[in-house]
């Protein structure tokens, strides 16, 4: 069976290992595993992300951005806790070597059990057996980085300056310990325990130098970068992301995702900046609202998701018709100077809360250029007028700058950042 | 493309809704859709978990117990709100006439959006166009329900002497927000957003008569109840359910899972009694044990999962070979008197606690004949001797008879129960 390799679609963790050597399993996955964007000529009922292969790990921009969405989400917020600035850069090249592994499907170090028996093994194993799944590992870097550990860092005079904290918008209620982080990674795969596994290997690695602050799953993936794919409904019920920006649009990437590296940020040339947004939504009260108010407040019907007077979904949308207080049309770019975001966000369930209501909701990730022009903009006026406030509230708040992405093998996660003789642009 | 319904292998919610009517798309489903357990030549890396059809509803015992585990779990246990014998029993029928419609992947009533305007839809709508994806829902029923609402529905001498509360074990830690329950309802499904779906729309439907006390999102199946398949692994590494009963071994099923109706508890004939327990795995402490304890502690090495001095992971295990504490020996039939569970657990992962550890571990489900000669005896042992207590605590706890199947669509859940002048063997 094992010889069966380099004929599969989608190697597994098992099949990789027991290939006889990395050479020869890495050679199996470029020739038969890469699967990475979703072309247009997809089967539009079918979502690529059930694909179970891996996603390139190297190139100019970090995967999990323009990636086709994954199914599952689990995010960690990271504080720092070391001031050591060596150990710092160690881990960062430690957890991209990691990455590195992972998303091809591979344990990291010496895997779950080839180790010394005396030894913790260097992979805690849950994963072994799976498929590599698409699992994509983003890394960010957060304002408090700069601010607590600019100086012990040397990286003070490199803050971006697009990189500013969030403003309080109305209706806020933030918990703080849902909020904020000196890093995150944003691990996304098809197979939740892939992407479990990912983070506690990586905070694994991290002990002592780093520790989780707080962490969200997340399903039902709730914005598609495939517009050819059906698009995916929130806990509403209704389509979200229809108009979102596909991940194969070069174009608009380029004017609303990357980062261009000025503002004296040359590292984060080719990255872009999260914000994440913990969305808690009121569902017992939306569920027991009419189906006519429901659209109201979305700006679209329910069933196709057109937009109010107009027959399909992707049909433009004419924001006049809508009620001024309407979510697509507060949100949409016209009414924002033209502000546009890549979403990637993830419905959650965590349970139910103190008083028996379903502490669900939407896990807002959004990827831009600047949140100065995107996000920060658009939220200033969805906070003060969107009809859909009454049934949500923002209780959690993050942003990051995403670096670009590793280039090859002895590239590492933020060398832009860290390594003043590096060029950000070159290979190693 | 939606003429092409009869053709597809897994109608989805969207196809079955546009297909013309009820009767039209039940055919579709019953022409075309059913998938229900794996046969034991299914592909031995390729979980059919992965089929997105529907699991037939109606049957000699409920969906959920014997089907091949589905990938995710939404659990939810509810307390009773309500006195009136005839809005409960109501209850069960509107919730049995709604799972049947969600488990063929139909939305429940009048839909997401085809309802009046002026109402809020039936439906709340986020699984719309989805799979069925092998959604299975399985009702139980407590111990509290009987002490409770005993007399107030008429049910008090029908308290199966099974039933009883589960003792206190050494080690216990219960939380009682999670813990204990009047009624639950196990969702499995392949798509987290489905099992969701089901849940919440169950909670819906019972608003002022139940609420939910407590939920459980669970993911990583960690015992599969088909044998040909991979073994999956539990959150520390190691493969679970090696010898779990199949769900296709009528034999073991008859001696160990299904309730004879014995006791004076003619009604829960063809039922089963379910132990649900919410371990907490102490990930950080096992993740810095080394491998050899690993295994000892186990009693199976981790990366093949072969019994101690065994080679091959179905070799029958020499439980003498073992440390007198491994998990593997002390939970072993040939330990307890035969004594054999039906595991159905799941992995889970809810985010971090205060101190920062990842609060995480294996959510165990375990069906059984009778708790007094299944998971209780069995239990008592472990709790007191077993290696791996060091790295777990059980902290929550429930304990459900879970009535025989709904034979058709005029029969509802618990009617053995309820209805006295019906048998609980023949149809409606």
């Amino acid at each position: 069976m094992d010889n069966q390799n380099t004929n599969s679609p989608a190697p597994s963790r098992r099949s990789l290992l027991t290939a006889g050597g990395a050479g020869l399993a890495l050679g199996a996955v470029a020739a038969g595993g890469a699967v990475a964007l979703v072309s247009s000529d997809g089967d539009a009922m079918e979502p690529a992300a059930e694909s179970g292969g891996p996603v390139p790990f190297y190139g100019e921009h970090q995967a999990g951005i323009a990636t086709a969405v994954q199914d599952r989400l689990h995010f960690a917020a990271f504080d720092v806790k070391t001031d050591d600035r060596d150990a710092f850069v160690q881990l960062l090249k430690d957890w991209t070597e990691a990455a590195a592994l992972m998303t091809e499907g591979r344990p990291v170090g010496d895997g779950a059990y080839g180790g010394l028996a005396e030894a913790p093994p260097d992979d805690t194993g849950e994963a072994l057996g799976l498929k590599a799944s698409r699992l994509t590992l983003t890394i960010g870097f957060g304002p408090s980085l700069f601010a607590t550990y600019g100086k012990a860092f040397g990286i003070a005079d490199k803050r971006p300056a697009a990189l500013v904290e969030l403003p309080k918008f109305p209706g806020d209620n933030l918990d703080r310990t849902r909020s904020g982080g000196d890093l995150c990674v944003q691990a996304c795969a098809d197979d939740p325990q892939v992407a479990v596994h990912a983070i506690r290997n990586l905070a694994r690695i991290g002990f002592g130098k780093v520790a989780i602050r707080w962490s969200q799953l997340g399903f039902g993936k709730t914005s598609s970068t495939t517009p050819d794919a059906q698009t995916p409904r929130n806990l509403m019920g209704f389509k979200d992301g229809t108009r979102n920006i596909a991940g194969t649009d070069t174009k608009r990437l380029d004017a609303h995702v990357w980062a261009d590296g000025g503002d004296g940020a040359g590292w984060m040339k080719g990255g872009s900046y999260l914000v994440a947004r913990r969305i808690r939504m009121n569902i017992e009260t939306w569920d027991r609202t009419s189906l006519q108010e429901q659209e109201d407040v979305f700006g679209r019907d329910k069933g196709e998701g057109a937009p109010v007077g107009k027959a399909k979904e992707r049909d433009e949308p004419f924001l006049k018709a809508m009620k001024p207080d309407a979510h697509v049309r507060l949100a949409h770019p016209d009414t924002n100077d033209g502000a546009t975001l890549l979403r990637r966000g993830y419905s959650f369930t965590d349970g139910t809360d103190g008083l028996g209501r379903l502490d669900a909701g939407l896990f807002f990730l959004a990827y831009q250029k600047d949140p100065r022009t995107g996000f920060i903009p658009v939220q200033r006026r969805l906070a003060a007028h969107d009809a859909l406030n009454e049934y949500i509230q923002h209780v959690g708040s993050a942003v990051f700058a995403v670096p670009p992405g590793v280039r090859d093998s002895k590239d590492w996660w933020g060398r832009g950042l860290f390594d003043d003789t590096a060029s950000t642009k070159g290979g190693a």
